[in-house]
């Protein structure tokens, strides 16, 4: 049964990206630490086409998470643009490349209506004008019985948090403080959402909290 | 040698307090669940003089910080008042009771001087007007060769780890969403403090995170 899930990294003070983020610094003053365990692995590196690498307890629950994923929701900025917008006004093709890293569907959620995007490997790019849910829906239908990820940003997962379409996820918390930036969970409180641990992995520069939510 | 630590709890989403404190909700709303995890332990309610109680692995953790411990930091807050402020204008005697749950020596940050307070059970609540570094010292000094534990509240601890005085820290992440509130670590920064994470401890409805600061 597909599952709607996330997986991503925040400082220990809970951020996903630094301040002032901007082109140059996509993930803001700091944020590139928040990724340092990723870089360093093997399983990160061989589907970003860079050699070498490590192997590491972490190494399993991201090749596990890839296996196991069938459709991709991201917003717009982690997209790269669509069209017009913080970036500037070129219409971008995405930070992705030709040969992006997902091989599966991916579904924007974005305000701008835009051709469908196909790229080698596998990966094309939806776009959904009709909000998070249509997005999430979308993407289940594409996901062939897979989990459906939502790749971020954090807007992105507030919204579907909010909406309660998440059923697991899994934060990834880096031994960085950034000391403001943007911030995972934002103002999504207890009161909307119940959430209980469902287990832990430690890592070299990264702790793994795993989570479902209570429905 | 004595090793300046502290280990309090936090949200997952990093807050050690919900919004909106005050006398009836002294952990703001929503803040009290916080602490469940702890308030069902035995280890928690047996020097609180509460009956029964469970035994987890949060239990050995907690017994072993207390064991550690020769000497406690805290903010006014904390303590309870002290003269004036924010929960009234009463010379109140703090929150702790007769016979408060540290049994050592603590220390108040505070502006306003006041002089020593004994309690039953071999706490004290010194009052220092001099700051977070002084505090500290005399924490040093009362605590026999143990650890200093910085109790709280999340403005002392900022102080603490931006004076470059803490050596190791314990977060202890309770599976709750509170929106806003307090944050346990405010706008400390990457550049003023690097972390290395040491362990971490999986105990029902806690996930216990360990860091050392890197000197």
């Amino acid at each position: 049964m597909t599952k709607i899930t996330f997986d991503i990294t925040t400082s220990l003070d809970g951020y996903v990206a630094g301040p002032n983020q901007s082109v140059d610094e996509p993930l803001g003053e700091g944020g590139e630490a928040l990724h340092e365990w990723a870089f360093a692995l093997e399983a990160w590196r061989k589907p970003h086409g860079r050699e070498g690498g490590e192997t590491t307890a972490s190494s399993a629950l991201m090749e596990e998470g890839l296996a196991r994923t069938g459709a991709v929701v991201m917003g717009r900025k982690m997209f790269g643009g669509g069209g017009t917008g913080p970036w500037g006004d070129e219409p971008w093709e995405g930070w992705w490349g030709d040969d992006p890293p997902f091989h599966v569907p991916v579904f924007v959620v974005t305000h701008h209506p835009r051709e469908k995007l196909e790229k080698e490997g596998g990966t094309t790019f939806t776009f959904v004008t009709d909000g998070i849910k249509a997005a999430v829906e979308q993407a289940r239908s594409a996901a062939g019985g897979k989990d459906v990820s939502i790749g971020g940003g954090a807007d992105v997962i507030q919204q579907a948090l909010r909406a309660g379409l998440v059923d697991e996820f899994q934060v990834n918390v880096a031994p960085v403080l950034l000391g403001s930036g943007t911030s995972l969970f934002g103002e999504v409180g207890t009161g909307e959402l119940a959430v209980e641990p469902t287990g832990v992995v430690e890592a070299p520069a990264v702790t793994h909290l795993r989570y479902r939510v209570v429905k």
